[in-house]
């Protein structure tokens, strides 16, 4: 094989590849990226047997064949090349020569032969969404999946769609992020959990541009992402994914009215004194006109009000900061509806069309000040 | 005490402050920041008993008196403070609450008796320098200090003065840096060694502007640096410095001119396939017109041919590729010369009129390579 590309060309497509390169495997072909010029494209393949990436690279062939290289070792030396243009040849050995410019590197190659392909993907019910909204979606849910696999479930995110509606959903056992958003057009219904580290993955790749577009394909059990000159093909999560809509309540006994950002930077504030794995929550006492923070700890107190508009009845109520932090994050709205009913129950975020419901549960800071 | 300052301003000088606090004592009041309102003027003083900081604080007193805070809650307080006026205040048992607009914190104090405060030093026989010149030569100097202190002497560099020179020399063992600045009149002559960890800070405080300058004071145990709003004191290393001119010879067998960053990219090409704390060599072999660098290793190999000028013997020769890299960047000249006796004595890389010079051992690659 001898191929000749930019180094730009490569640096961009291997920083793609780069995502589904496992750091830690007991597999070392997997380690490897597949440089396949076989045919008349030079394609890019990596796969971590749960998320698999394919991308068409540009640059001309002067022989045809394939290698597999230690994928972070070939992107080091990229990298590290000058800005021009880089020939990649092989021997009949696996050795293989990268050269640019005076520089040389030669690095041993595996046979493409023990490489694992993507599964073939029967392309057919194809979902179009921007990259902006897919790659927004994901960033204002990905923050409440579970950490750790003990709820396996509970590590990916509900991929929903009913008419033209897609509808995305992510829980924990503390929280619930819902986001929902319109499609061009209607679709069949889907349902689907998708790994958490794809969805991950894949936000880093998406450009995020309101013009490109990205298809969607759904199978038994893989999810396909085509865009630009990639495809991502991922595993799907198997089993029935919880019953959210009987979670979620619409009765509450308290509604305020509250900036974004002033309650944003006052809880932030309040952080300062929790350190990394404390369960200190924040007090919230929301009263007529101001709802009072105080949180209180070895190092000091903090004490802030920040001005609501309030329907119902004064409440007494903890959270754990962070979760309060994650959320209001993502949210772009400048005022917000927090809705409550008990310092036991659930509390919700929520616009009125419903585009977006983040409920969090409580902390009962009576046990925790003890 | 009351004091407010502006948020803004109190960042600034905190940011200051901070790098006295050491970040591991068994002192608790050496992790405080004294911040003393006790005369006209506001101060912010911190002292790790090697480097003592004292900065000015704009503001206003609205009741005198001192207090001394644990500097890291005080200065993460201050960040997450709205872009506002920030008042601190004491009451009799030591407590500090610190308001901006309604955000409230309270921490407890320390007694600022039990502060250590700065040495008082007698500001005669002062060298000025521009805070450009000095932040300069303490970057292009301070990388070959040694890290341990096995040789107390090698953590610190050499500050001389002569007439109107000021050189700085620092060594590791392996290596030395020497560089000269002409300043602007001629001093008595001076010679003391500044720890590695003072010029480390001072060069993170110092603005780096041309018209901004710095005095240097010098005592028998004591440097001084004053300037802006800032006085910066830090204890000298005793001891005789090493008798760097017996070390560095002008004799010479190979002398070549190379471009420099032909030169430095090359090399940090061939760092790739050397792991953090492998001592394997770069091998360099002189000839006419041309140098070929040359790394292999258990991930793969590199050579490439670099263009030079050179003026006697063929030489070939292995170095610790860092040390090379190290001293190639703090060089600005477009073109370097270097000079070689033989493969087994010390290259020197140094400029006509001796205002720098880099002198790097070579590293035996054939005890290496086996």
């Amino acid at each position: 094989m001898k191929i000749i590309c930019s180094k730009n060309e490569l640096l961009k497509s291997m920083s793609i590849s780069m995502k589904a390169v496992p750091s830690k495997t007991t597999m070392p072909i997997l380690e490897c990226v597949l440089i396949d010029a076989s045919t008349d494209v030079i394609k890019f393949t990596t796969n971590d047997m749960e998320l698999g990436i394919e991308t068409i690279v540009q640059g001309s062939i002067a022989e045809r064949g394939f290698i597999a290289l230690d994928a972070k070792i070939f992107f080091d030396i990229i990298r590290k090349m000058p800005d021009n243009d880089v020939t990649i040849s092989t021997d009949d050995n696996l050795n293989t020569t990268i050269t640019c410019e005076k520089a040389k590197f030669n690095i041993g190659g595996k046979s493409g032969e023990d490489f694992s392909y993507l599964p073939i993907i029967e392309r057919e019910d194809c979902v179009v969404i921007s990259q902006f909204t897919l790659k927004d979606i994901i960033r204002q849910t990905i923050f409440s999946i579970a950490p750790n696999e003990n709820n396996k479930l509970m590590t990916g995110e509900l991929f929903q769609i009913s008419g033209d509606i897609l509808k995305v959903v992510s829980l924990d056992g503390h929280r619930i992020s819902i986001r929902k958003v319109q499609l061009k057009e209607s679709y069949s219904d889907k349902k689907v959990i998708v790994p958490g580290k794809t969805l991950n993955e894949i936000s880093k790749i998406l450009s995020g541009e309101m013009e490109d577009m990205v298809s969607i394909f759904f199978t038994q059990n893989h999810i396909v992402f085509e865009f630009d000159d990639t495809i991502v093909v991922s595993r799907l999560i198997e089993g029935e994914y919880f019953k959210i809509d009987q979670m979620i309540s619409t009765d509450y006994e308290t509604k305020i009215l509250v900036n974004k950002m002033e309650l944003l930077n006052c809880i932030d504030r309040a952080t300062l004194f929790i350190k990394e794995g404390d369960k200190k929550p924040i007090i919230i006492n929301i009263q007529d006109g101001f709802m009072k923070l105080n949180i209180d700890s070895q190092m000091g107190s903090m004490d802030e009000d920040v001005d609501i508009d309030k329907d119902g009845k004064d409440i007494l109520i903890g959270f754990n900061p962070k979760f309060l932090i994650d959320a209001l994050k993502v949210i772009d709205d400048e005022q917000i509806e927090m809705y409550l009913v008990n310092p036991k129950a659930p509390c919700i975020i929520r616009d009125e069309q419903n585009m977006y419901t983040y409920l969090i549960l409580p902390v009962n800071f009576n046990q925790a000040r003890q």
